[in-house]
């Protein structure tokens, strides 16, 4: 088998972690008999600096014939983080209907939680964020701009195939490991949308009555995933929701370093895309210690979706070696003093 | 001076909270030669339950007249959290215009973080939470009921009146304090509302040289109050944003039990609301061990708007004296094994 992989480096840390990471891609696909080639776009944010535009009109359609795509990292400095992010990274999660956003949050063995008395093996659950509208809609405006009776409006749409499809994922999943499902809501609060997410969850929960459904508030999972992390199971988000859980998932696992994020087309229509959940990282650029491992992971989740399980599982278990090993080399998000570089050396050594 | 207090204790725990706090205040009023006289409304689930609303029609005109309200907590497992909030909380916050929610967020001596390396005093930062509109705004609804093509559409809702004074109220404190406002948003995907109140923001940032001002999405937000808790100040935010985020505030300083809140109508056009910041309850309701410290500190923030700053004095430092002393009962969710009287009758003998 030979797979079209689109890369988009992107801006800040994505260009080193993409490029540190395809090495180890390399190797894993070669031991396990299939081609992955690696084709890149130096999309991003210096891109519209110098010609006006994140990516070319026609950068979908470019994409469109890939069977995934490899994101690093979008955000800059120097340009509104609006801007940058509505004209490469979401349109590609809304354009190519990314409806799935799978982010697994796993303290591994050998990483510290800054969360006293957890150890590794005692997190580990995955968040299912819907990934294409919600409170992410651009729908709304402003008006009466400047004067005393200015007013904004941003609107989140819920749609019930993009509510459905999200929360079905989230019942197969919860299915297939431990069958404990948590839905995150602000139903107090948002009785237009929120209360319209909790009748999806009724009705689909009927499909499946081996999983048990537990409702949480945004606030009080804000607090558990602090409080009892080891409770959960698999987590079903709106897109605002599951996006604030997530850093927090990302935190309380020890680092933005290793949360690595899936973004599915379930439909397989058009290429799912890959992506760590960290982001540019303006305040490490070019020192060399950016940590590949939510790249890596990323590209592990990818080998998955592309039906290369063998190859998926070697990239998990070399990075779980790696961090069990207290003389394995540690970037310094990890409490280590290594390099990108060095990580990846001993990674491609433990393959 | 005499001040008129409404008591709605509400549902589950609540009114264990607002009883046992009561002597607390009457002591402290005593002492500092003011009278304050209490009058109790039992509104809340039970009265909807009997008699089909949380509060009278005319709830809010009966309410008018009083120099404060003090509340402990709504909700009930038996009715759902859109109709209960919608009844009674919600429209008190938004009916008396009580556009500032203030939450401290404090790591007391004596009290263990759920974060490894923190002690008492390493934190302290507070919240300025905009609180009568942003996504808590009611408006949206559902279209096409059951049919593929349903639509939910809830709408946040941002003024410039409503915006600006959350904001110059931050600034304002901002500027009393440690001079360090950190502003929250996620202007990334919410290219409408947010990137208002990032121009509300820089517009009067303008009128406070003197306060340093720091913008921070709010996933990565959730992230630093866990990584780097010690760095706020003032923090400004919307009302889920803030609501979200002050859970984060209440339970990294050690347990929701502690913490305060203050609903305050700036124009003191209608009384402010005093609330702890934990809910109902109702795991431990009737068992006599809820935490009244967050109501007593709750009391602390009414004294102080009332202008007895002495008198809020004297309750902080009890309950500082208090937490500090490791023989002093506490209450199980600060892993002690009192009762709610016990902490009382010990607090009122720090008074
Ligand atoms: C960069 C931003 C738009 C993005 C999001 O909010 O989805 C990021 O925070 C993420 O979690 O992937
Ligand atoms: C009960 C709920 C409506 C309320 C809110 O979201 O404001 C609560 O969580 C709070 O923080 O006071």
């Amino acid at each position: 088998m030979a797979y079209e992989i689109a890369s988009i480096p992107g801006d800040g840390i994505g260009p080193e972690v993409v490029d540190a990471a395809r090495p180890v891609f390399e190797d894993v696909a070669e031991q396990h008999g299939f081609e992955l080639s690696l084709t890149r776009y130096d999309w991003g944010t210096e891109r519209h600096l110098e010609e006006g535009a994140m990516m070319p009109d026609d950068g979908l359609e470019e994409l469109e014939g890939y069977d995934a795509i490899l994101l690093g990292a979008v955000g800059h400095p120097d340009v509104p983080d609006h801007v940058t992010l509505n004209n490469l990274l979401l349109p590609i999660r809304k354009g190519f209907d990314q409806s799935i956003c799978k982010r697994p949050a796993i303290l591994f063995d050998g990483v510290e939680s800054p969360l006293e008395g957890y150890d590794g093996g005692d997190i580990e659950f995955v968040v299912y964020r819907e990934n294409t509208e919600g409170e992410y809609a651009n729908m709304g405006g402003q008006e009466h701009p400047g004067h005393d009776h200015e007013v904004a409006i941003q609107s989140a749409v819920f749609t019930r195939t993009g509510t459905e499809r999200i929360v079905r994922a989230a019942f197969d999943a919860a299915a297939e490991r431990e069958g404990h499902l948590t839905s995150i809501t602000k139903s107090n609060a948002q009785a237009h949308s929120m209360v319209f997410w909790d009748q999806i969850v009724e009705e689909v929960s009927e499909e499946y009555p081996e999983v048990t459904v537990e409702r949480l508030l945004v606030d009080a999972a804000s607090m558990d995933f602090i409080r009892r992390p080891e409770e959960f199971d698999v987590v079903v988000a709106s897109n605002l929701f599951g996006d604030i859980l997530t850093d927090i998932g990302a935190i309380i696992t020890g680092s933005m370093g290793l949360a690595p994020s899936a973004n599915i087309d379930p439909s397989r229509t058009y290429p799912s895309m890959f992506e760590p959940v960290h982001g540019s990282a303006p305040d490490i650029i070019g020192e060399g210690v950016a940590n590949p491992i939510a790249t890596v992971l990323s590209g592990a989740m990818m080998a998955d979706y592309l039906g290369e399980e063998a190859a998926s599982d070697d990239l998990w278990d070399a990075v779980t070696d790696q961090l069990a090993d207290a003389d394995a080399p540690r970037t310094p998000d990890l409490g280590g003093s290594s390099g990108t570089e060095d990580v990846v050396e001993d990674l491609r050594s433990r393959l």
